[in-house]
């Protein structure tokens, strides 16, 4: 059984971005923007809702304050002021969820805080004692990621993710966003890929090569073109071939 | 026994407002300011950490989103996004408190929003709202407020505050800050206010009118000149007294 | 000749809204935000550059500070900082429209704002100052508005504006937005709406009575449904009745 | 003659940072902040006119946008983004010092933009970019740093500055903030600091070596301690040595 997760509230005020309701019909794992880079109180509110009913799991899409740059932009944040704002964001939206009904069941680092901390052991490390001082949550990232390296040194569940859409080169990294090969268009190609994790434990390289891996979770985007397409897909061909998805953290 | 609170962790970033650590020796309330008109996570916890060890409830100073003018401008908000926006806070601090042992015990609006909700029937619900969604928490403002009737009829629990060094009229409501007589400027005035109402349930209006009041906390600034001074013979002299002060809420 | 304004750049970072490029082929003015309500220094310079290249106005669409409420909500604003604000934010459009070649040429408040200083004298007073502050730019407003009254006294020039698709009352005033009427949804309706200001000076309210207006400029919605559609056409019926748009300012 | 420069305007809303007011009887040149990592619009104006009256130059203190980090964490922006924003913030400051008389003839960045530009190829282009857009003025900065080697290629005026109160390595760079030496504590040692630059252009290293310099400007810090009563007595000083201060732009 595999859990498929998606970025959703990432609107802000007036703004939106995304197609929250769709992805919420496709994902069991919802990542839910806190205010830092996106997410205002009350988008975080009726998605936390709108999860619960559907009992898709809430997770907090903790990053760095940035608004005007959504978060990809990379901060050289005191580690101290970044676990800090780690705590207070996992804080705020578990509010939202428990007023909902839920709560939030594991975190997940976005945009440039997610890249940084796949290597960046001084903010990895902030990251998970953010998340530690909130409690024992599960931690999603990349495999091999000092966040995941951090999280298990510290006693929190790893959680492993894969990418869709996203082109791996034949040593198991993402091909570069500017290089051929770093995305899949085809929505076959990315329903291939998803089952050949979820069946198989197996995972394409851009060269032929094929990957043995282990995965915990796969990454569904809402924002590119075509996504609420490959998402329906990918969760058509999954239930087809009886590896209905489900969520990595119990209720 | 009376309860003595005061405004704290207002700073911002670099920036510092009033003596955390000064009023932390005195008063047996903490309000802690929650992202929105002032405290940044680090702050915050801090300023949870420090009242913690020294038995100090804290409670959320939720306010409108306006840093720029520190909460003290009337925002005509949505109420819905109001209610969301305090539970927002009140869950970003609750984490802060938490992560130092403790929680959040009561909520008390801040700046406009307090001075709005005395008599904006629609804002004083929403607050009520979004402190409900959080959970069943106390709510600290003037009595005769809409704020605490709201608080009252929805089932929490209305805490009647009265300021140690404001003057009032003979009707019980504050002195403008405009006019004569707003701001008891004198030690031993504010000393007599606070003693007034700690032993005798009186209070002296600006004219020499004694009024007969209910109070369950008294509210000390920490941001005028000879706050902490005010402050400090304020607990002096009610222990002097045998009037101990002491928290409303237990922990 | 009248004059085609419309709101323009009023994205944020990642977020967008409307469709500047189809409007921006339309309009003969453009009110740009200026990064108080909506609107990043890129955006800025972005939609200042296409207006220059088609000779369309560029005016400050100046804004409370208020992202998270697209300065729809009034803010309770001490007129001297609100005052200082509507120059700072004209500043900083300027600057980018003098990187383009081109400069601002009026301004015009935003939601709130121009809502408030219909009838708040003081606001409409401080907006009026920071305008002049900055320089003697013509102020775009409701007519009959204090905020027109105010920049006439100030020796700024009042431009009249009336709205393409609201609806208007026998008094001339627009229907409220949650009344039946307040919205002309029908392009036709549209159309002759702004042929009858443009051609007859006339305008005709809910009931069907003919209202006599002298109007310098025409505001076309970019966020309404069909919003660009109308606004196209608008452009080619006034322009096959002979009556091309035209900037009320010169270059 | 010699200029001394100096950080002011970098309170934000309620909060205040540093003496502005001794600071202006002092410098030659005000690095005043931009509201992106300090300094609203009140504020602002409100130093520009000071500054006039005393005919001090303003200078634009331009930063990242990161008011929470005070403008002191490296932000990895993209270069046409960051250029866009200096630009933005020269003209809404442009704007507050014509209102007061005088304009922006200088632009210094602040913070970690300021170290940044120093070794940074692609954001030293960028912050010369956005001053370029705006107008040829000159640009404060470390002698060596290839902030002004863009400047000087881009034809913009570049102004080399050494600090008063830092500690220098034989090599001629700052000894960093975390060694001994970092900063000088005694004022006279801080006055001869000056007095040799500004007498001899030499400048003595942490180790004694004595190093030839040619400097355009001096730095005083506003906000560690002692700091006001250090920039009083370097005035003093070099006023007696006959080297009154004087600005390297003219009005």
């Amino acid at each position: 059984m595999i859990d498929l997760n998606s970025d959703l509230g990432e609107g802000f005020g007036i703004w939106r971005l995304g197609d929250d309701d769709a992805l919420l019909e496709v994902v069991t794992s919802a990542n839910v923007a806190c205010g830092f880079h996106a997410g205002d109180p009350s988008t975080m509110r009726s998605v936390c809702a709108r999860a619960a009913e559907r009992g898709v799991a809430v997770g907090a899409q903790v990053s760095y304050r940035d608004l005007a740059g959504f978060g990809r932009r990379f901060i050289d944040a005191d580690p101290r002021e970044l676990a800090d704002e780690v705590l207070y964001q996992i804080g705020a939206l578990d509010a939202c969820a428990r007023a909902a009904g839920t709560s939030v069941s594991y975190v997940k680092p976005h945009g440039a805080l997610y890249n940084a901390t796949v290597h960046h052991q001084v903010q990895a490390a902030a990251v998970v004692d953010g998340v530690r001082a909130f409690g024992p949550l599960p931690v999603l990232g990349l495999p091999g990621s000092l966040l995941l390296a951090e999280a298990e040194r510290a006693g929190l569940r790893p959680v492993r993710e894969a990418f869709a859409d996203r082109g791996y080169t034949p040593d198991g990294v993402l091909v570069p966003r500017n290089r051929d090969g770093a995305l899949l268009r085809d929505t076959d190609a990315v329903v291939d890929r998803v089952l050949g994790i979820a069946r198989d434990g197996r995972l394409t390289a851009v060269d032929g090569t094929v990957l043995t891996v282990e995965i915990d979770s796969v990454c569904l985007h809402g924002d590119t073109p075509g996504a609420v397409g490959h998402a329906r897909a990918v969760r058509h061909a999954l239930t087809e071939a009886g590896l209905t998805p489900g969520r990595f953290v119990t209720a």
